[in-house]
């Protein structure tokens, strides 16, 4: 077929009889896009008319196939303005990729893959996008993949021009700079509009100048002229640093009474808009020979997080009777997995690596150690990247930093089933002196809404040594949360750690560390020390409580629950907002369940202030010796 | 005394007795610094002297004065990396904003409002900063309220150069330029370090010409050099562009093995450090005779939201018998709102004005239109800015921008008690066809953690009119939240909408629209009427359920509570996650008061699909006939 050559960029440039082949594939699928969208009944027209020849040329002269959408060393396609989701089916159902009749009956329809931002459970959908902005940090993520992975591969990232006001794409700019990453190109579909009006009255920019003041090389292509694209996108597959593409576009391109028209940014045409668009494009779309065998799909594809194949080493036991740093367990552990395993690895850090114990890891093993600045957004962005492309990927950083600033790019991290692994230290008021800005209350709250992401907040410096090595060689998203300070380590019995060189972790498992007819504590994290002083001094009062570590705060076992249930009353200690955390989460379940039982929960009701943890945790009731006046007056 | 001819630049320059001055002052300031942190046992010092000389010079000579810390018409200097608050508090308490004695005594410790971070409970605190980035967009927000209030002031905002590496500050340079602020100034300490590195080992960054390709004047300036920075400072206050300086500087500036060390960025000295360190600096620190009188500060003075003065306006109703959307209804309110008030008063758009039904104002009102771009971060903290200088402010954007996309900048709003207007429509699976991406499933249990932020969810297009006149009156933070569809207009008894002309809406007051001894459903928003018809359903066969409108998810009234769970069983609707909802909060409450009544929540259990919302709704069994099934068998 006339157009394979042009796979791989082999052929130095397009013949007459190519751009006249890809300018009737164009009119067809421009009239798919409108067909969709009409037919679906909502979608964005303009920008899919826009960047569509863009599309076209990617899908088929990058290294890329409807039959190996899998391979390790294809390129990478990313679309990171996820409206234009029509264009982009129309393309990949006339390329192959999928059935074109499935696509055009089904865009936008319930129970469909074909949703109205991409899904990444359809072939040749690299990424599920919708919010702007984030999609040059998932290109980052994937060309330092190749380099992780020694596989080279080229990383093409289509963008809108309006979508580059957000400020994450600045951030990664700045990290594709530096890093190096020859292999990323952006191609920035400027059509010169936006949802409400031209970008020059929105929210004006100078690219241009933008991403050259960032370190980027700057090409300008002419976005519908094939050729002139064509040999641009050729051109950036062998550079040393990143390179832009400001391909200039027309909205609604194709369609003369769209072109040029923002109002057809979001607008479906009418019946008879849409026989005039189809007619002008029907003029010039011919048969046309498909490309390749369709890969029939799924129609719900189940998209796994990508395993990687790691050796978990031998537990770290840290002694009992000793005071032992629950974030340097951490820093021990991720130091020991990188020294032991010679698979792709890559350890994030925003900054703060002595603050969040991965000095180590920077100083005996820079290759596995990414510095990406303060550019929280582009990191959360990037680690979901790396995991998806198959690199075991660890983010330390604040509670505050690593939840709370980014929780909507961990949200569209969870929606494309990523595989990252977040240690968020510095949560609860154990944060200390450094105040209220700084102390993340909020992180059982905020990761429940992350259908895709578990939560683990080891109780001692053992559980999280335990923890590390269970979540690197889980599938999945993880996040692990600790505090500032250090904890002693929890005795079985004298003298023995509770979490030892036996214990192994599984995910949902709660630790009976004690029990009581009087009533049972739960707690997580710094809380379980507070809940085993509370026993000890309700104990000496004839008072018997039992202490459950619920390390996994979003799993309430059930059995744990009848069974805590049954002495008549739960108290649930957690540092953390009362609202969102742990103590609503049993109370629903116990309501849930019938069981019939007092729950108070004991946590944070007020932003905390700047002090030693103690003395903070005592100015909101949080200490052993309230505990015991609660429990005593209940 | 001998500088005060420097306040409000009146001086052309220094004179070389103000320049010696200056620098017995600037080291005694230092000595104070560290004195702070070696008293409080933690804190930064590295940058706060990098910054010290900057903040000498602004609060002496731009318009501000420890006795006039509220007055409209002064200048706003805004610190943005409020780790340098040892810094910025010598600075304060040198120049008589509080007792200097207070803050060497209680830097950082419990109970005091000397945080590690800078409060806005401090006078000369115009923002208490914490996470980098923002504090250029509140820069933008005070500097936009000048124009807004018609009053003349200038605004400086002071950054760290790392600190230049989070995307936000991109954002607001692009709204600074685009909307002329001339009457801002950055200032940006550049030290380059930064907390782990040389800011050109963790992430290099040409700010000059970034600065530049955004539209702003750059100037450089010797950060230690008062004459120069003060020249360049006064050359900023008559220009119409934005102006940055970027002020070269020194970390640990002042104490010979402090400065150019990374290390000194969060490192408290040690005693012999500490004792060398003040030697040096007090070699120079004689007697310096206090700038005016000390104003002694309560210890935590509340900050109150600022008022506004509006007047409502009448209501406008919706007859019974229509099925009225409910954005409108808020499209219809704001506008009039806007017409009937010369008070300042701003509506911020996200390039969504149409669909979120700002356009009227748009049009008609340009000058209270602001258009923000697709910057939601920049716009979320302009937002709360705008707010604390006194301009009633209003933003309406998708809830999954508004909300889920800048929820640690609400955080930081929250923690300024700000008193911003969020109208977060296309809440829930509700928005249909857009997808998962964008339908906003967390907004109850994100703002849950916002102490200071009350949420509103209109059951129908009458009680959102009421709802935004409500908030519009009342100081403070409140989001209303809405979805996508329009809903029939609730009626009292046929014919008669239930919130009619004579409503008014309460926060925290619930609307029994139905009673029924078999059981009650509390409902929030577009599940109202699913209750609604659940109820006719269920009333055919002979079951009475009640209904409970419940407008504020996070007031939990508890004689509603009461009364309902006398019928022994309360279901709970919600088109939101229901692990952390209305569902949850409503079982929470009824352990806490021991209420023994089975609490049944039916909300959304994975991510929705593209389509109708009714399909989406039926996907996950939001719907009456489901509901009726639930509750027979139940």
């Amino acid at each position: 077929m006339s157009l394979l050559n042009l796979r791989k960029f082999k052929a130095q440039r397009l013949t007459a009889a190519q751009q006249r082949t890809l300018a009737r594939l164009a009119a067809r699928t421009r009239s798919d896009a409108l067909e969709m969208i009409s037919r679906g009944g909502s979608g964005h027209p303009g920008g899919a008319l826009s960047s569509l020849d863009i599309y076209l040329l990617l899908w088929l002269c990058a290294d890329v196939a409807p039959d190996a959408t899998q391979a390790p060393g294809r390129d990478r396609i990313v679309v990171s303005h996820g409206h234009t989701s029509a264009g982009l089916y129309a393309t990949l159902g006339n390329l192959g990729y999928f059935p074109l009749a499935d696509v055009l009956a089904q865009f936008r329809q319930a129970g469909t893959p074909y949703e109205g931002h991409p899904n990444s459970a359809l072939p040749g959908v690299e990424w599920g996008s919708g919010a702007l902005g984030q999609g040059l940090s998932v290109g980052c993520g994937f060309a330092l993949a190749s380099r992780l992975e020694r596989t080279p591969f080229h990383v093409y990232v289509v963008m809108g021009d309006g979508e580059q006001q957000k400020g994450q794409i600045a951030e990664a700019r700045t990290f594709a700079a530096a890093h190096g990453l020859g292999n990323l190109t952006a191609i920035v579909d400027c059509n010169q509009l936006q949802a409400t009006g031209a970008v020059a009255d929105v929210m004006p920019q100078q690219l241009a100048d933008l991403y050259r003041a960032s370190g980027w090389d700057v090409l300008r292509a002419k976005g519908h002229d094939f050729d002139d694209l064509y040999r641009k996108l050729r051109g950036c597959r062998a550079t040393s640093k990143p390179t832009v593409i400001l391909a200039d576009t027309i909205m609604g391109k194709g369609v003369s009474f769209m072109e040029h028209k923002y109002r057809f940014h979001g607008a479906v045409l009418s019946a008879a808009e849409q026989q005039q668009a189809l007619a002008e494009l029907g003029k010039t779309a011919q048969a046309f020979a498909r490309r390749g065998a369709v890969v029939r799909t799924h129609k719900r594809k189940p998209v796994q997080p990508v395993e990687t194949t790691i050796h978990p080493g031998a537990r770290i036991v840290y002694p009992a009777g000793k005071v032992a740093d629950v974030r340097a367990a951490w820093g021990n552990a991720i130091t020991d997995l990188v020294a032991r395993n010679k698979s792709p690895l890559a350890v994030l850090d925003c900054d703060l690596g002595p603050s969040v114990k991965t000095d180590a890891v920077r100083d005996k093993f820079p290759a596995r150690f990414v510095q990406c600045g303060i550019q929280e957004h582009h990191t959360a962005t990037l680690a979901a990247a790396l995991s998806r492309a198959g690199v075991l990927t660890f983010w330390a950083d604040f509670g505050v930093f690593a939840l709370d600033e980014v929780y909507s790019q961990l949200r569209m991290a969870d929606m494309n089933h990523t595989s990252m692994k977040i240690i968020a230290t510095h949560c609860g008021l154990d944060v200390g002196a450094d105040g209220k800005t700084h102390q993340c209350i909020d992180y059982i709250g905020l990761t429940a809404h992350l259908m895709n992401f578990k939560l683990i907040v080891p109780a001692d410096a053992n559980q999280m040594d335990a923890a590390v090595r269970y979540v690197a060689t889980t599938p999945g998203n993880f996040i692990i949360a600790c505090g500032r300070s250090a904890w002693p380590v929890i005795e079985a019995q004298k003298g023995q750690p509770y979490f030892g060189t036996k214990y192994t972790f599984q995910y949902g498992q709660v630790d009976w560390l004690a029990t009581g007819r009087n009533g049972v504590i739960l707690a997580t994290g710094a809380m379980v020390h507070k809940a085993l002083e509370t026993r000890q001094l309700l104990s000496e009062k004839g008072v018997q409580v039992g202490v459950v570590n619920i390390a996994c705060p979003h799993e309430i076992d059930r059995q744990m629950l009848r069974r805590a249930a049954r002495t008549g009353r739960i108290f649930v200690f957690e540092d953390h907002h009362r609202k969102t955390g742990l103590g609503v989460s049993v109370a629903a379940a116990c309501a849930e369940q019938g069981l019939h039982c007092a729950v108070r929960c004991l946590g944070i009701g007020r932003y905390g202030g700047s002090g030693q943890p103690g003395e903070l945790y005592a100015e909101q009731g949080l200490d052993p010796r309230y505990f015991v006046k609660t429990i005593e007056n209940s």
